[in-house]
């Protein structure tokens, strides 16, 4: 099959930004322009580049892009519309998992979002061929082109509308930086009992292994699911005195056994 | 180093025996006795054993095993400790995490524990290597034979106390059974919205490996640490109707707001 390329602008010299241009450049779609606010961020992107320009202006009227992803932080993204000019026939799409279509609602353009559902650390390599982009347009056409482009990234491209993008949001929240703080919160418990946090690391890496790998119902165990609750008092006089750890312990434990009623 | 190799009877033969078996026979301890209540359990694990013998009966007084390891369920120790008949001069290990030392006092031997930190099933490998063990002993003597034991199975072996112990429980029901338990609401989530599950899941890797690699505290991300009070309405009106998230939303988000002033 012929694959089709595309030229490229990326707005946003941060996380995201940097491995856009990477992987795009890497799957054949030349980068020809990179923004930053900062012109030294997006001169750093483009040193290893044949074609891309490095601009800190809003200005591309006179671009040759045929795809603009606006890969700046949520809160800049409305800034970057109102003062973005655009070739009439480029594509335009924020790369927003938390932010709908509609934010780009006023350019002129065809409009879609690009969400590449991960999190990024500039300096931390990422696999794109097994990552999830989650793909919107205003229109069938639109959706196709920025579809075409992610499947030339990854091989795990999903058209996902607006309020889908919502809820994949809520659902990382309680799923990564919820999961986060309880591992902070176990680190705490380990070390304030002068035992070493690695000690427990292996444990965790096969529970989500095994939550991922078959399912996380047939992979709840623990107290809350044995109906132990021996051990649940024990954990929440251990508790006593930190208020807080105890009402996450208790709202879990009782959502835990509601749910495998 | 010449490595002393010691005579070992299994007490359990569900997740944890079975591992232990393979592993201790592996590392050049001859398993001598596995016992199960249920025969056929223990007849299946001694298969392929050139020492082992199973058994369904408690009396062990003409046993040559050097070290007892009571690897059945929780709930089940005591029962066990009430039955068993152990020659004189053997040491008796428990292999619960939950379980302090104390279980075991009424038998006449020299006690202790031999934790393996990590959830067993019973077809998935397990690599001991890395695998934390943490041991208490009733004497100096009983923590260096069971450290000894543990050190030649693993590189990572910890001296840790009744109390230590209840603490890395609490800490594994956080950062395991929650963890699980909130992947389970993500999934639902997402599944509800009519995708897959399957793009929720390199972020969840990745954000665990992050936790993992560099701190929890320096991972975390989030509306919440960002004090993004207009995406957590935003999550919060989505979760309406079901009080059980919006509480476990909400008393996550003020522990890491609280966390991270």
């Amino acid at each position: 099959m012929h694959k089709r390329s595309y030229k490229i602008a990326i707005i946003g010299a941060g996380n995201v930004g940097t491995h856009l241009v990477k992987a795009l450049e890497y799957a054949g779609h030349p980068v020809v322009e990179v923004y930053s606010r900062d012109l030294r961020n997006a001169k750093q992107l483009t040193l290893g580049s044949y074609n891309a320009k490095a601009t800190n202006e809003l200005d591309f009227s006179k671009s040759q892009a045929e795809v603009f992803l606006i890969a700046v932080k949520d809160d800049a993204i409305e800034e970057v519309v109102r003062e973005i000019v655009l070739p009439e026939r480029a594509i335009v799409a924020h790369t927003s998992g938390a932010k709908p279509l509609s934010v780009l609602q006023y350019l002129p353009n065809d409009r879609g979002v690009f969400y590449p559902v991960q999190t990024f650390s500039k300096h931390k390599k990422i696999n794109f061929e097994q990552l999830p982009i989650c793909i919107e347009g205003d229109s069938e056409a639109t959706v196709q082109v920025l579809a075409e482009l992610a499947k030339s990234l990854s091989s795990s491209v999903y058209i996902v509308n607006s309020e889908q993008r919502k809820a994949l949001h809520v659902a990382a929240v309680f799923a990564c930086n919820f999961s986060n703080h309880l591992i902070k919160i176990a680190k705490d418990i380990v070390v304030t009992e002068e035992m070493n946090f690695d000690i427990l690391k292996p444990l965790i890496i096969e529970t989500i292994d095994k939550a991922l790998i078959t399912s996380p119902e047939q992979s709840q165990t623990g107290p809350a699911v044995r109906r132990d609750t021996s051990t649940i008092s024990t954990h929440l006089a251990f508790l006593k005195g930190n208020e807080e750890l105890q009402t996450i312990y208790q709202v879990l434990t009782e959502s835990i056994m509601e749910t495998y009623e």
